[in-house]
């Protein structure tokens, strides 16, 4: 079983394609899908950034054929401006999945860092760490992409605690690898 | 030229078709997208809705062909969760254009408000009454449909205050008509 994770987000959009085979799990891909033009600017208007998100993923989505998504729950900002902003991304994220109908689950960040790490207030280092070790990858991926992986892994655990596969060789205590 | 306005919402998304013909606009269609089941229940989740809104949207597109589009800026709720949710509803409103590569414009509702009844403070039934008017409607359209083909209108006037067309043969004082 193939799942795409998603970390939803309007200038960095997360993703990381995951494979489940018995209870293996097998890195495919990962990335981020950047909107904000090269110099970091707002320059670019909504509908055109909800476009790049939506056609990033609809290629992810052909390119590696999942069958399921996982796609963060998004924490709801004090700046409201900022959680429309942010919703609008994740409606367009959401899209990719139900033009290809697929399925969604969805997982709040307690919820994924509490399946990868075992701690739902795990700092991002550690989501970085743990998915590098879980999908036996040679160095942590960048925080987004994790952060996407860690949500596939999630989904993968079907979304409980501390999957089997996440203490398997590992120790944790306090949130840290020991 | 055929504009199609959208008044997003979660539960319900108001679509409007007009054409532009010269200086005379034509209603051409306008509806409401419901994504609540019938029982007027949240029992469907976000992913479903997401596509509702977007399938319908689409379905419209491709029947009645629009050129341009124009999107209600939504109002920032105070609770952070419908602001979200609503995001997510808006989002999926800019993707059926953006993927069937329409432009699309929007208009804050004190825009749209401006220049159709010309009070950026107008009440629903205003709207309602003047949509009816300007487009030459038997019957004023419910307020979901009669917000999007406003702001379809709003577009047609290039978004400006009162456009010629709305002032012609009517007078508005105080926002009301005389």
């Amino acid at each position: 079983m193939r799942i795409l994770g998603i970390d939803p987000g309007l200038r960095c959009t997360g993703f990381g394609v995951i494979e489940k085979v018995g209870e293996q799990l097998r890195y495919v891909t990962s990335g981020v899908i950047k909107t904000a033009a090269a110099k970091g600017e707002d320059t670019e208007d909504l509908p055109a950034r909800l476009k790049i998100i939506l056609a990033g993923l609809q290629q992810i989505i052909q390119l590696h054929q999942p069958e399921q998504v996982a796609v963060e729950k998004v924490f709801v900002n004090v700046n409201p401006q900022s959680t429309l902003l942010l919703g609008q991304a994740r409606g367009a994220a959401i899209c990719a999945a139900v033009l290809n109908d697929l399925t969604v689950a969805e997982y709040t960040a307690l919820q994924v860092k509490q399946a990868v790490v075992g701690n739902g207030h795990a700092a991002k280092e550690q989501v970085q760490e743990m998915v590098k070790r879980l999908l036996n990858l040679p160095a942590a991926p960048q925080a987004d992409s994790a952060d996407a992986l860690a949500c596939a892994i999630c989904h993968a655990h079907g979304g409980q605690g501390m999957g089997k596969l996440a203490t398997a060789g590992f120790r944790v205590r306090g949130g840290r690898l020991v």
